[in-house]
């Protein structure tokens, strides 16, 4: 559940026709615009959350491999794109917060191995809001869901991916705006 | 349907991993690669023909908000994007094909007015397999569609983003083979 009581105006939001609005909200999900495109449809938007909510809403509404689907479309963390600088802009500040942009040699190794063993296990990149959390967390975080099952793991993915959203979606409308976050 | 004897080997597909996978076919729906990330969750396949109706299976899966979304991700014929030559390569090749690149004036003007007009009605732009028809069938089309009702708008334009994919598909994998399209 997201709790933001300083986020309740979607402001112009309503006004966007549909280009408008999936320019702006494009990559709310990564490389998914179709999310926010479909979002459109669930106009007139009474608050941040409720745009939030209708993505909620789109994204468990998927069938399994549309679930699958979208996280293949996360860059890892710390990746190839990470390290030859080649992240989008919302995904490159998001793990550069997280610390996962300077990595020792040897925090970059252990990550690289996991991303490896991660993905080969359950056929999806390993899903994480960076921006709630940092390299060590995310190690261990790592090291742990490794060892859980596939469909927990598509769960915990998703659910992560709905932080990320909910962070993109308010950095996109309200970038001035400093957001506390009390609870996800 | 679609029939086509002569594309009949999957080849190498199988093997790729989820990464590869999408890396090739990402863009077989515009701006979706959600699409070809879902539809590796659905290997083995045995023909093209398999990874094409486990594609469309997906989008027929979606719900009627999700189909509008991913219409809403394609570009204008002979819109903004293509005048300022910035569409994808992909549909730069598709609108060139048919003629969309080099208008006259008043067919510029007529096809402008008849995406604006089309997308004010139906809040979707209006999608149709650029690569199957030539401008004069284009804007004839555009003239007879706009007078239909939305949900057969939606219809037609998922139909046509099938067709769109399909192509986009082959051209993916056997980008050496001329393509016999019987019967779309």
């Amino acid at each position: 559940m997201i709790e933001d009581p300083t986020v309740n105006h979607p402001g112009e939001l309503n006004k966007l026709d549909f280009e408008e609005f999936v320019e702006k909200l494009g990559n709310i999900v990564e490389k998914s615009p179709v999310v926010a495109a479909a979002v459109w449809s669930k106009r007139p938007f009474y608050s941040l959350q409720d745009v939030h909510k209708a993505a909620c809403d789109f994204i468990d509404g998927l069938p399994m491999n549309g679930k699958e689907g979208l996280l293949r479309c996360f860059p890892d963390l710390a990746g190839t794109l990470a390290r030859e600088r080649r992240l989008g802009s919302e995904s490159t500040g998001e793990q550069r917060s997280a610390g996962l942009l300077e990595l020792t040699t040897e925090e970059q190794t252990n990550i690289t191995r996991l991303n490896s063993r991660y993905k080969t296990k359950f056929g999806i990149p390993f899903v994480l809001c960076a921006r709630l959390n940092k390299k060590g967390a995310i190690l261990r975080g790592m090291k742990t869901r490794i060892n859980n099952c596939r469909e927990e793991e598509i769960k915990t993915g998703i659910e992560e991916a709905k932080k990320i959203c909910w962070l993109r979606l308010v950095d996109a409308l309200q970038p001035e705006q400093v957001v506390v976050m009390s609870k996800l």
